[in-house]
């Protein structure tokens, strides 16, 4: 019985999913929902990948958060339009928190919609928000079983980036066997080794991205 | 409605945490439930311990994963017993999944039964298992912004060990801001820094853990 709840509030966000991602095709905006665990820095990456593509698109960013308005402060400063969700203990968005949102966006004045989600590596990837596509980040030091742990991540995303390149020397992260695990999982994942920090790998990254909205948007 | 539902689970789960409580309590067995953000070091922290106290106490460990039975290897390599709970999909695990472990473990043979709970820093901190105390990580590369950000797990948690405290020149942990934002939380928090991959400050954490035990052995 409890199982039959949780289906059908899987059902009825998958419902909500597909109306969002309606919209969203119909105002052609291409829609990234980006996952990690608390602190593989997704709030950097969204800063990164802002000051990539300000000038090419027009950037929209949603934040999930349990409390506080730290992250969408932070998207805010880069003068980039920020809605803050804070989810009341929730670990996860699912989609009708972005249907609430969506008045606080302008979707005829975007091309770019960054969902970033709560900081867990489980829950966001049991629910569709109408994106085009699931990122998810790995950082360095989580290690490289997280793959063989937490498979739903690496097989729902479409996207995995490596992050933290920088602390390679100093922790034992084997990234070849992160990268066959993911792929072993997912063999249609495309993934970025990056430095949020220095800024090395980046510019794969947003190549990428960008290829993604221009195919899109045409 | 949703939410009654959820209270419900909340409340029968209390309940019967406070059972596996009572049992704990008449076969004099200390336990923590040690949680933490995917790859902030749980199961390099179990090893730690077991090494400082195994010849002090008879030790059980139950680690809980998604899947994969990699964290039991580990603990069972270093002679103790180790039982694995698959949760099948479940971000946490719940006072159920422990009951029905608990077969597996020899109540009668057993002073220090240490729980490792799924990677994730949300939702098992909601879900009592029957433990004398819940345990935290919060590793330097996860950012000082985390108590603010999930504050429950703080909250909850008696201890809070800082890991990878070996990391610190290379990556922008404010220690003094963890744990003055920890405390704000939790003012009776415990709080140990520590490296368990060079051992450091790791004494000090198992002495207070002795003195625990001891003092509800007693």
């Amino acid at each position: 019985m409890k199982i039959q709840v949780v289906k059908n509030i899987l059902d009825a966000n998958d419902r909500m999913a597909s109306d969002l991602r309606d919209l969203f095709d119909k105002k052609k905006i291409y829609v990234i929902n980006l996952m990690s665990s608390p602190g593989a820095g997704k709030t950097s990456l969204v800063e990164r990948t802002i000051l990539a593509l300000r000038d090419r698109y027009r950037i929209a960013v949603i934040e999930g958060d349990i409390q506080d308005t730290f992250d969408a402060d932070r998207v805010a400063a880069l003068g980039i339009p920020a809605v803050q969700i804070n989810t009341g203990g929730a670990c996860h968005m699912d989609a009708n928190m972005i249907r609430e949102a969506l008045p606080s966006v302008n979707l005829d004045a975007i091309d770019f919609l960054i969902v970033e989600n709560v900081g867990n590596l489980v829950c966001p990837a049991e629910f569709r928000i109408g994106e085009n596509a699931k990122i998810m980040i790995l950082s360095t030091p989580e290690g490289a079983d997280k793959p063989a742990k937490y498979p739903l991540m690496f097989q729902e995303s479409a996207a995995m980036i490596i992050n933290k390149t920088d602390l390679l020397p100093y922790v034992d992260f084997d990234l070849v066997k992160a990268k066959t695990a993911a792929l072993g999982l997912n063999r249609n994942l495309s993934i970025f080794e990056v430095s949020c920090k220095t800024g090395e790998g980046l510019d794969v990254w947003v190549q990428w991205l960008t290829d993604k909205i221009d195919a899109f948007r045409k």
